[in-house]
């Protein structure tokens, strides 16, 4: 954790593989070889000893930009390149004030460490460039709610005592301490006890970080770090752990604490220790996890209502009268056939169970369920703002602006090819462009590959449910002409089934294939900064894998059952091949097995098994490669208690928070976008959550090398993605309410067509007859044992009877049953659209106490300065007195002194500053 | 404009009515009378002459709060305590560093100013309080587009050149200043020429408005500027106009340059100078000047558009097949009578001219007319997004904060009360509650009183516009039973025309009482600042005025003629009067008729009558009152060359910007919300709003005391309320085309219904039949002449005929029109939002090279800061080595520089900032 002297903290760390030229290389033609030895050996020294930095990077040596070392092989020379790249490297970051330590080379091939210090002066030098807000002497009190809502937050924190999680905590949570963006003129204001612990260790890594990332090669290339570590001159750039996160004894490290209290499955019940989170990992990480609990608690009441729901559905199956109908012997329906030829005709008490298991999920609950979570979520958008607020005050964010961006090392590199073709053509243009940068026709082939593969993976992803529905056609087609009657039973489940989870493999593989896709996509666009890069890549992976993940639900939902024709006059796909139809229960029960399988599939394996296998995997496998390129040497080196450093390369390299984003995105989708149809979704989700939250805590604190803190405001593009998911599922709820589920239907049935007022006759009136004999030639039942008796057959349909003149048509029926249908889906959207745009606007954005507080902290601010001046002025006052006395000053000093009254200038010229500065000098 | 010296700027004027109290109370016991007066002089004497304002507020008169005149009357002890008030309010800002002069008060009443100026001191100590960003020496050059975009701004700019107002601009338009908040410290940044002139008049005027408000007579009971208006303690508090505004000499001043080429209707065709009106009366007026001058333009290209599909109706109105059908003399469509008993049957080729005009406004044409103003509406709201933005960058208005804000005096007044209350009740208590704000409890009956007066108001329009309907049946009914033929034919015409004159006068009456019960509302409930006053002000008033202006077109578009029941089952309002219907030719007529009227009405009496009449009667009745009151001693006073703060005073004072926006967005919403029924809206619109610039302009310039310069980063609630407005024009106009206007069942008859595929035949598709033997006793036409003739008559609706087995009941077509109504409704709201959330999406709020630019203002400072620095450095170090030749300092000295060369601090106490304030004193 230290320098060898043991005083010096390591604050970031630099690793590359090196290989050292073989004896046989050595005796180049003049080269300056032992001077560069003698450079990198200075830097080595510079670790050593805690000498001025002035004097420890020479002068740059002469000789070195003209080596030229002619016989080396290719693979050497490359080496050698690297060599020289990361010893400029190194000096401009000596030059630019840290202090870093190297192992000495000593073996042929190996890795090696640069290790980094930054002390005091550049610290405090970046602090103010970078305005990290650090916390002043001055604390001030949060003013709490009075009466009865302090009663009940202290009831609600002796309640939830035994949640929280054991972690240290401010003393006094009642006071804030003051921050300011740190500055070196008001240094008297920080409450600076140790400069060594001053800048926490998060703080600390990120200056080093800015200053790696400002720091380049200039000499050769301008490369920066990105870029370094692009090009394979250093294999990884990482601030270190705070040591072994196992083991527990009295003085636990930051590590120990969150392992023990956070990132176990034994604290499942916990609360998140959020604020220490953020200390350790940034405050990009501690949103994510701050987003991912509040959405977790949010699901804890959906949850519950969704459960209860559930009970409703299963409570009231029993007095469901259309489903007793449907079971009843005694209703005859004499059904038309489900397949040409092969087909007979069938009683609708057959489908019994289905109908029963619809109503589950088919009853006027749900529709007061979808209104719920549509709700529920832009609640949850609203308590998010909230929150983000709440946090971005404890954690000083408010009044961050965004940080200029370094432009990505891909771009870099582009722009360098541009320029240096530009050049090659129109030299004398050259000086007119002065500032380059990539022009839309630059661009235009990226963004042309853009829209014609994300096209091309639409369709990919269409044509393979369009795949699977021929399966389900074909296969039950195949399934029924067989003879055996057995499978035939079955049919129907045995295709649902196979094909469900047919498309959920289809789902999982292309899922891993789209979030590649659209990386490669996104690089190829180059867009300029790191920050259009995560978003372009965010934006196209979400619109991927959700048509990806929705495809078939929606296929269902909405298609499934609606292209079917009519007996006698059927559409069919291929030759022979009916399109298919819905059970009789209606098509929301196929829809809500759809979802299910879906849904825990996806769940399941792709966020649970492949989430902790594939890091196991890909451990092992970087562990298998280390031993087998550097099987000789690992063991002298790395058995001598292994420093963290060491400990810490072997970790998995931090990538970014998108695919844990992009997964609970997802599932946030399944459970708001077709909540009509599985009221279950919300438990499920709770679940997976509640396990998701520890094992991707598991995964940070010990699987992964320390990630770079990151300041951050809000979630970004997520907000956006959310917010719209929950716009989309208002719609989308609307249509499966109206037009899947039979809602409508039985509302109209009961109001407008019932004799009597009650559901009784429902399932006939929602069948339409047909005439057997007006079935078309070869498509009636061959070996039915009652074709005899028959000779009307029934279908679910709203059409004219064949005694009607208008025979097979739409019935008046069907018109008005559209009508209510449609007319019910604009009240549904524009009432809940509208409903939540109230709620929105009735919850603040910024809450109460916050928006008080940050004006508090404001005024508090301005009088501890006002304060501040005052007693300088006074002091400036005494002195003037004391000086008085002593020197009778003449004229021209008691103007000045007036003048300094007035507002302490006297010229507006550099002079002022100039004396000020030089004060110290003469008055100590 | 200047103090007596003719030296010292007037920044702002008090003006109050004093009366002096007459002899007979001279001789008080004992009363320091003659103490007061001289400390009233000496106030004077203050603007008088330029000594040091120290000595010129000699200590408080230790006689002065035992002051008691026994024998006042009444009215006499209010003068006096006002005149109390007057002078110890006086005599704070005199501490607070402002200069003052007072006309001596030798008349035994009248009108007297405070004339205030603000020196440098003050101002330079307050612009760093209040953070106002100044112009640096610093420039930087703004990058400009490259290539084909620059060469067309270069034409554009030509060919505008005779539209740009003739005022002066910067000389390089290609650099910006670098502007950095005040700071007397860094006061070597600024380009400081003379120091009167440093900070401009807006500026100085904003900064004694500050202290102004800030200083409060804190021995009686402690009031603001704000409360001492109030209490008619002043009458008036104004900072000053610069000068005349006619007159045309080559040095003209800001006002005069406005009133030329910017505030006269002459130059109506000109753009708005804005950047020299937001100098002169500050950001929030320049904002609201820039908003309107962007929504003009905006109503060009919609205008245009608008005229087209105007003239493509009136074009294809020879080819259109229904209305030649109606007209048609051989269709022999027998309608049902329109009334019972006293009306015929009727043939409708009598209704050929409203067939005609229904054309105009109800074609294909409109439906996109719509789509295209709710994307204009989205194009507008986008626009304004990024133009505000481009002009908080030039306005260096990025980055500023909200600025804490003074409680309302209402507010205050109000938690004393209760604060006094409390006291009395429960004096124990009292200090527990230390920090005392109005709780809900209090605002309770606030709150309901609001809430019940708003319902109350909603309903009280409701049943103005029942009333009109009730008048125009009633008045129908009346005229129709009258036996002369005359009226008869007229009578449409007739009650429709007095009808929306009645509706228009209504509206014009509950628009003002309205904007008065809003006012009066707000106040009743105490909001605590005044920005939450003028919220929900705003907030409370456009939604009367919204419900008021809307109330009748929403009735006509969306409710007349659906419930007028079926020829022999009509449904009655009151005793034999049936319900209204529409014109033969559809709602859509009379709904454009009724929108225009209004639209037209009110903008032409409410905005330009009343804006220009009610001002100059105001005046009047000011100058009435006035002479009436002061009829003597005016002439001797007034009439040698008023000065400007004369001038100022008898102006109008500035009451807000709520009524001119109110005016534009009630307006908008004649613009976007029914825009489907009346495409020349915008054209009356555009034209309206020539002049209202103009108008405006010349109401600040002439009219009005100078505004406070207010700071302001937006148009807050108006930007929501317009975008709300957007979003409700989609759902209005999808219903408008889909219910309203016969656009769908002319769309079904063509596609579904027709033979052939053309319109022939569609009047009588949608005329259904009625056996006229079917018509209930009573209700019989009484003295038709063809009464024998007919059999069966016509009426406009979807029912089943006569000979069908459920007689009148809703048909077929009925129910399947009805589905495609509503299916278009679903289709067009949510293509439409998706368009507009895609042209939000797509148009960056901030335009790119704004936000490059603010990038680039960033590190320039960062630069220039580092620069100024590294010269400050430069400055020390050769200090220090020529200190070092001279006095050759020990060790001490040199371990001090060496840290100085650290990071400049030595010890971080307030001994090293003591040592560089008095450096001034000790290095010069």
């Amino acid at each position: 954790m230290h320098f060898r002297d043991s005083k010096r903290k390591v604050d970031y760390v630099l690793a590359y593989h090196y290989r050292k030229r073989l004896a046989r290389h050595l005796p180049a033609p003049g080269s300056p070889e032992p001077m560069r030895r003698a450079a990198s050996l200075s830097l080595v020294s510079n670790g050593g000893m805690a000498k001025g930095s002035a004097e420890l990077h020479p002068q740059e040596p002469p000789g070195l930009p003209g080596v030229q070392v002619v016989e080396l092989s290719p693979l050497d020379a490359l080496e050698e390149e690297k060599q020289l790249q990361r010893e400029e490297y190194e000096r401009n970051l000596v030059e630019a004030g840290l202090e870093i330590e190297k192992d000495p080379e000593n073996k042929s091939q190996g890795l090696s460490f640069v290790r980094i210090h930054a002390p005091w002066q550049v610290l405090s030098r970046e602090a103010e460039l970078l305005r990290i807000k650090m916390p002043t002497k001055k604390m001030y009190e949060i003013t709490e709610e009075g009466g009865i809502l302090k009663k009940l937050n202290e009831i609600w924190c002796k309640l939830t005592e035994p949640l929280q999680p054991q972690v240290p905590r401010q003393e006094n949570t009642n006071m804030k301490t003051l921050s300011y963006p740190f500055s070196r003129e008001k240094i008297y204001l920080y409450n600076i006890k140790d400069k060594d612990t001053f800048f926490d260790n998060a703080t600390r890594s990120r200056i080093v970080r800015e200053i790696l990332k400002r720091t380049s090669t200039k000499a050769r290339s301008s490369m920066g770090i990105g870029t370094l570590i692009a090009n394979n001159v250093y294999d990884a750039a990482y601030p270190l752990h705070d040591g072994e996160y196992e083991g527990k004894n009295d003085a636990m490290n930051e590590r120990q604490l969150l392992y023990q209290e956070w990132a176990r499955y034994g604290v499942f019940y916990k609360f998140q220790p959020i604020d220490l989170i953020r200390k350790y990992f940034g405050e990009k990480i501690g949103l994510y996890f701050a987003w991912l609990g509040l959405y977790t608690e949010f699901l804890i009441p959906s949850s519950v209502v969704g459960i209860i729901v559930f009970l409703y559905g299963c409570i009231t199956i029993e007095s469901d009268i259309p489903s007793k109908e449907m079971c009843d012997q005694h209703n005859a329906f004499t059904m038309c056939p489900l397949c040409d030829k092969f087909c007979d005709y069938w009683n609708l008490s057959t489908a019994c169970a289905t109908a029963r298991a619809s109503h589950l999920f088919d009853n006027p609950a749900t529709v007061f369920f979808s209104v719920f979570m549509a709700l529920w979520a832009t609640m949850f958008l609203e308590q998010w703002k909230r929150l983000q607020m709440r946090l971005c005050y404890f954690w000083d964010l408010t009044g961050l602006e965004e940080e200029e961006e370094h432009p990505r090392p891909e771009y870099e590199t582009k722009l360098l090819q541009k320029k240096l073709k530009n050049k090659n053509i129109t030299a004398e243009n050259s000086n007119e462009g002065e500032k380059e940068k990539l022009t839309w026709s630059d661009r235009m082939p990226g963004y042309a590959a853009n829209l014609g593969l994300i096209l091309f993976m639409i369709m990919l992803t269409c044509s393979a449910v369009f795949g699977v529905i021929v399966y389900r056609i074909t296969t039950a087609a195949a399934l029924s002409f067989s003879t055996n009657q057995t499978p035939r039973s079955n049919v129907r489940v045995t295709v649902t089934a196979t094909a469900v989870i047919i498309n959920l493999v289809v789902i999982l593989i292309l899922d891993e294939i789209y979030g590649a896709v659209a990386k490669w996509l996104t690089e190829i666009e180059v867009p300029k900064t790191e920050k259009t890069f995560e978003e372009r890549l965010i934006l196209k992976a979400f619109l991927l894998k959700f048509v990806n993940s929705y495809a078939p639900i929606f296929y269902v939902a909405f298609f499934k059952g609606r292209f079917v024709g009519r007996p006698g006059h059927y559409v069919y796909v291929f030759d022979g091949y009916r399109m298919e139809e819905c059970a009789p229960g209606g098509c929301l029960m196929e829809l809500c097995i759809q979802l299910s399988i879906i849904m825990l599939g996806k769940q399941l394996i792709q966020n649970n098994l492949f989430e902790i296998g594939i890091p196991k995997l890909k451990k092992l496998f970087r562990k298998l490669k280390d031993e087998r390129t550097e099987p000789k040497e690992v063991d002298t080196n790395q058995s001598k208690d292994p420093q963290q450093w060491d400990l810490d390369y072997i970790l998995e390299p931090f990538t970014g928070l998108t695919p844990e984003y992009m997964e609970m995105i997802i599932q946030f989708g399944f459970v708001t976008l077709f909540v009509a149809s599985f009221p279950l979704a919300p438990v499920f989700a709770l679940l997976n959550n509640i396990i998701e939250v520890r094992l991707d805590a598991k995964k940070f604190v010990t699987e992964l090398r320390r990630p770079d803190t990151v300041r951050e405001k809000d979630i970004g593009i997520w907000y956006n993605i959310l917010s719209g998911i929950g716009k989309l599922s208002v719609i989308i709820n609307a249509f499966v309410i109206a037009i899947t589920s039979d809602f409508i239907p039985r509302l109209m049935y009961q109001y407008a067509y019932s004799q009597n007022g009650t559901m009784h006759g429902f399932i006939n009136h929602t069948l339409s007859y047909f005439n057997v004999s007006h079935l078309k030639a070869g498509t009636q039942p061959e070996n039915s044992p009652f074709a005899q008796d028959v000779l009307f057959c029934r279908f679910k349909d709203y059409r004219e009877p064949p005694w009607s003149p208008n025979q097979y048509e739409f019935s008046k029926q069907h018109w008005a049953v559209l009508s209510a249908r449609l007319a019910f889906v604009i009240l549904f959207q524009n009432l809940v659209m509208f409903l939540s745009v109230l709620v929105d606007w009735m919850i603040p954005d910024i809450p109460k106490d916050i928006s008080e507080q940050i004006k508090k902290e404001k005024s508090v601010l301005v009088d501890f300065f006002l304060k501040e001046e005052h007693e300088k002025l006074k002091l400036i006052e005494s002195f003037i007195t004391h000086d008085k006395h002593k020197h009778k000053s003449g004229a021209k000093g008691s103007r000045i002194r007036a003048a300094s009254f007035q507002g302490y200038h006297v010229n507006p010229s550099r002079q002022s500053s100039f004396t000020s500065f030089s004060s110290q000098h003469t008055e100590v």
